[in-house]
This record gives C-alpha cells, structure tokens and sequence, in this order.
C-alpha cells in the first residue's frame, strides 16, 4: 500500500540550526551562544515589542487577511504601490507559493548547487524539478547558469548575497544576466541579508521590477531581529504579485508580525546599531581568524564561511560542548568548513577562542 | 506570453471576513462587533498572554523547528506521543501540507460541497481534482460521499462539525464510513470547533487514530482564542506524521504561537468559561430567532447558519452599517443564509436588535 507521494519517500528535510534551550538541555551548560542562524544578536527593536504588546489585545480575532498597515508602510519605504507587495510566514513560505503560482508540471527550476536549502527541498514538496549549478570561486556562476536555460526554464533563484558563501553578484552581472533571459523566466532574488552589504555595486534590485520578469524576497527574519515572528516579503510588478496574492493563504501572516514589521521599519536607530555591530564584528573575526590555522572567504552578509580543514561535524560537536553553537557544512557538501554568525562582541570574542583551542587540540592529536 | 499556471487564472480566493477596523474605517463607526469569524468572544487565556509576554525575550531567534514542548505538552493532553502530532501555521496550512504528502497527480479528492471552502481552493493551488458531494439535510452526506470513492480517491475532508451549518456526523455513522473505506484512502476529519460540542453521541475520533487511516485536525484560533497567532494541530500515526513532518516548512510555527498554545493547554478556567458563554448565548440567540421570520440550522459549534429569506448580501450590508460584522453566505451558493458567531450576551443582543430591524424594514419595503 502507498499512502505517501512515491517521489517525497527520500526527501531529506531541512536541519535547522540546534536553538539554545535543547543546548543547554543536553550539555547541562548555562551559557550558551547561538552562532548558528543569522540571528540578529542585539535582539529586536524596542518598537516592535511595544506594536506586539498593544496588538496583543486583539490576539483572538483572526489577522488581516490583506495586511493593510504592513503593505502601506512598505510601499512607503520602497515608494511603490501596496500591490507590489506580497506577505509571507518567512521567505520560506513565498518560495512555495513562488513555485506554486508559476511552475508547471513540465516546467523547471535553476539555482546553485551550494545555496539555501530551500530551494531545492520545496521544489521537490512541489513535485518540481530543479537542476543545481556548480559554483564560481564560492560565487554564483551566472554564466554558467544562463547555459542552463532552455524553453522549460521558468523559474531561477538567486540568493544575493548568498548563504551560506556571503559572496554576492554585482549589478552588472546581474543586470546583464536578466536582460539576456527569455521572456517566459522569472528570476527570483532572495536578498535575505541585504542589510548588512557595505560594498558600492551591489544591485538596487527593487528598481528593475517595473519591467522585469523579477520577485525581489525580502525578510524581518534577519537586521530586522523579528525571525521568530516570520515575516518575509516579495516585491514584484503587479502582473506577478495578484496572482501568488491568489495562491497564498488568506491568514498566513500573523497579527503581532504585521503589528511588529510596520515599528521595526521605523526604527532606523536599531538598525544602524545593528549594521554597525556587524561591521564591527567582521573587521574583528577576520582579523582574529587569520592568526588560526584556517581560511575563509570574505563575507558582505551577517555571517562568515570558515574552512577548518579538519572534518567539520567534528569542529561543530567541539564548538558545542564549549557552549558556542555554529553551522557545520555537511549538509551542503562542504565537509570540512563551519558557518559562523557575526555576534556581539563578547560572542565573537567566545567564538574565536573556543575555535582556536578545538583547532589547536585536533592539530595535537593528528 | 504565459507566466502563471494555466490552471490557476480563474481560481477563486478565499473571502475572509470583514475586520473591525477596516468596519470602523469604511463606515466612520466606532462601536463595532465581529460577530463573522468565528473567534473566541471572550478573548484569550491570560495564562497565554502571559507566556507571550515572556517568550518575546527571544523573538530575534527563530523557533523551535521541533515545537519541543508544544508537543510534549500535547501528547500528554491527549495521551499520546510527540510523534503523533504536527503543528501548522493554522489548520490551513495543514491541510496544504496533507494534499502535498498524500496525493499524487491522478489522485482524486472528495469532500461536500458546502463545507470549509480551503478544502477546495488548497486542492486546486496544489494541481489536484477536488470532487464536492451535496449535503443531505445541511449534513455530511457519507453514503453518497462513499458511493463516489474509487481506486484514485486519496483523501476525504470532512468538517465535523461542518462549518458553514454547524451540523456533525455522530460516532456511528462516521466509524462505520472510515472502516467501508479501501486501505489507500486516508480521511481528515477536520475538528476546529470540537470544544463546543454538547452533543453525547459526537466520534471521539482521535481514540481510532492508532488503527486506521485517519488525520484529525485542531485549531487553537476557535475555543482557546489564538487565531491571530496561528497553530493548527493534526493527530495521527507516525507512519503518516513522519512524511507531513518532512513536508511542512521547519519554522512554520511563529515561537509565540508555540509559548502560547501550552499555557492556553493549562487554562481550565478560561476554556470553561469559554464553553458557558457560548451555551448561553446559543439558547438566547435560538428564543429570539424565533421570533423573527427566518429559520435556522440547529448548531453544536459556536455559530448558527440563519435563512434570511431575503438576498444575503443585502442583509449583510444593512448589518455592517448597524456595526454588526456577519458572514453572507453567497460564497457558499446558499444565497438567503447568513451565519453569526455566537458573541457575548451584548453583542448576542445587538446582533438579534440589528436583525430584527433589518428584516421589519425589508419586509415594509417588498
């Protein structure tokens, strides 16, 4: 008897970063640093706790069904219209609706083959197929990408900067790569991590969705600190928005998400703390990480990809038992390298000298 | 040029109903009762509000993908294991995340055809045949539902109670229909107002879950008062649980649903109060509809499906301007009904006032 869809029986699911209660849980430590999910660690806007805590009085009336404020407010930032906009329970959940709305049965996906995860887990969810790209130098291979299209293609996400590399394609590249696409493909840019880029030639992406076959994904997950709440973001021309509008779920995005979004767009003293934290923190761990026996590839996202050259689940489960909780690679390939999450201070700090004793204790013993 | 899927461009989008705000905008009014959705009048659990207010701490970290104790706290409620139940962003999504496991491409769907409208709008986004049975006396018709099942029929919802009626399916009728059932059809009974029940003869059916091929769903948005936060449950077997859990998106539940939902659990005292207020108001609103020139579905949830006899959306404009919010029922093709919550003794009272004069006035006019 098959009960369940043939083709899910060999789904591998995604493995999320391990939280702090189940650490401290099983290793019966106190102090525990979650470096693990790109989490913004100043916490969140003052301002978004207080928007929650005043929604909170209405918790048991069903949300807004079309998320007036929210849409308002960000066609406000973005000067564009409210149909630009399409909510989502995170990103994640706009990557299935993305699919949903657009891929036929018949029809195909590209992405790289060292990117988020997602991609590839819920196109396959959605009975899709998607062909993985080799990377460039840790970088998408645009070129390499645009061989790959064909009549079937309609469908291309781009992780900008990518996760978990923190490499990023620049606006020429990208620009280039659209304009040369066919007019029945649509790219999708996942800019998750926009936030923290500080380089000039970054693509201003939201300004080509006029006239371009382009979903610009968005999140609160990241800079913004609400990742617990779930709220991520599509921008696109109407053409494409009214109709994933149709295919997403009428009450998919919580009230205290689109109460909390709406305050933390409006503090700009939060993120600017945040942004500089970052910078602050990556000067730092770049600095710090060339003393240790490993390398690294420069990152213009909130996170850093460290090849340890020792077997990295190892690094990870060492990490762990010193209370700092980081991303081993495994499931992307990567074997020997570990993602790190741009911290505060005190965690970069804690990081790098748990690192540098696991590296230092593994060198002994080879 | 065709960039969304063929079979999406007419699809209907789910109608929700009118929220106060958008109420109080439109119409300049500023006392307004919501009387359309089915929520909880009395609010919410402090205990929940509570647990809320201290999960926000960490709301810059992602949730539990595990919803560790949400679960535990679950099986112990209902006697069960963790492994027997998952979480949704709202019944919705489950029932998104039960097509996608179960149904092939040329498997079929059956449900009734004035029944839960996701039912059909979440078959059709994922690509799958939904066939709609009527209902017989405003009730599940599981003879005729049965009389339609074949070799392609995967899954069969059924609301009990149904919403819109308010009408149930007792435990005989349904044990005898599950076990008529082939070994390849797995049926959802979908179970959001279960709280309410005052009926002996109604299916304790998550007691059946261990043997047969069945998905029993529940909300917290209904009785416990959480539907802007969003968690819906499903209780089954592993064998099925294993594959919904790949299926679903890891963060699909926000960390404060997950905090909310147990201490919600913990409130004897509220969901008490809840099932009293809604009895009583049930017996005020059957007196006085009588009352009145219209009929209505006798109900065991906490909403009554009331025949106008005069156009619906009619009777539900000339309510909106008194400051009730109810539901016109045109989207269900019952063209006279409307349905109304069963609010609090004031708003049951207002309701009742409202319609009293709407139905004299139309009368005087025709």
């Amino acid at each position: 008897m098959n009960l369940v869809r043939r083709d899910l029986k060999n789904l591998a699911a995604y493995i999320a970063g391990k939280p702090i209660p189940e650490t401290q849980r099983e290793l019966g430590l106190e102090k525990v640093y979650k470096l693990a999910s790109n989490e913004n660690p100043l916490g969140v806007s003052p301002k978004a706790i207080k928007a929650i805590q005043k929604a909170l009085r209405e918790i048991n009336r069903y949300p807004d069904s079309q998320s007036f404020y929210l849409k308002r407010r960000l066609a406000q930032e973005f000067k564009l219209s409210p149909n630009n906009f399409v909510l989502g329970n995170g990103s994640d959940e706009l990557i299935d609706v993305i699919i949903k709305t657009f891929v036929e049965n018949n029809e195909t996906i590209l992405t790289a083959n060292t990117t988020f995860l997602e991609y590839r887990i819920i196109s396959k969810v959605n009975g899709r197929r998607i062909h993985e790209v080799p990377l460039k130098d840790f970088t998408y291979d645009l070129e390499k990408i645009r061989k790959r299209v064909n009549n079937k293609t309609k469908l291309i996400f781009i992780a900008n900067p990518n996760n978990p590399t923190g490499t990023y394609v620049n606006k020429k590249e990208l620009i280039n790569f659209i304009k040369s696409l066919p007019a029945h493909t649509i790219t999708v840019l996942d800019e998750a991590y926009d936030t923290f880029i500080d380089v000039n030639d970054f693509p201003k992406s939201v300004e080509w969705i006029r006239n371009k076959n382009i979903i610009v994904l968005k999140t609160f997950s990241k800079a913004f600190g609400l990742a617990g709440l779930r709220i991520g973001f599509a921008v696109a021309k109407p053409e494409l928005t009214q109709y994933m509008e149709k295919v997403r779920q009428p009450f998919n995005l919580n009230s205290l998400a689109q109460a909390a979004s709406v305050s933390a767009l409006d503090d700009r003293i939060f993120l600017s703390k945040t942004k500089k934290n970052n910078l602050t923190g990556k000067k730092y761990l770049y600095r710090e990480l060339a003393k240790i026996p490993v390398t690294y590839i420069p990152s213009v996202a909130n996170f850093i990809l460290v090849d340890t050259r020792l077997d990295c689940f190892l690094v990870f489960k060492q990490l762990l038992k010193k209370g700092i909780i980081v991303r081993d690679m495994k499931q992307y390939g990567l074997d020997t390298f570990i993602r790190v999450t741009i911290g505060t201070g005190e965690e970069n700090k804690s990081f790098i000298s748990a690192l540098k004793e696991v590296i230092m204790n593994q060198k002994r013993i080879n």
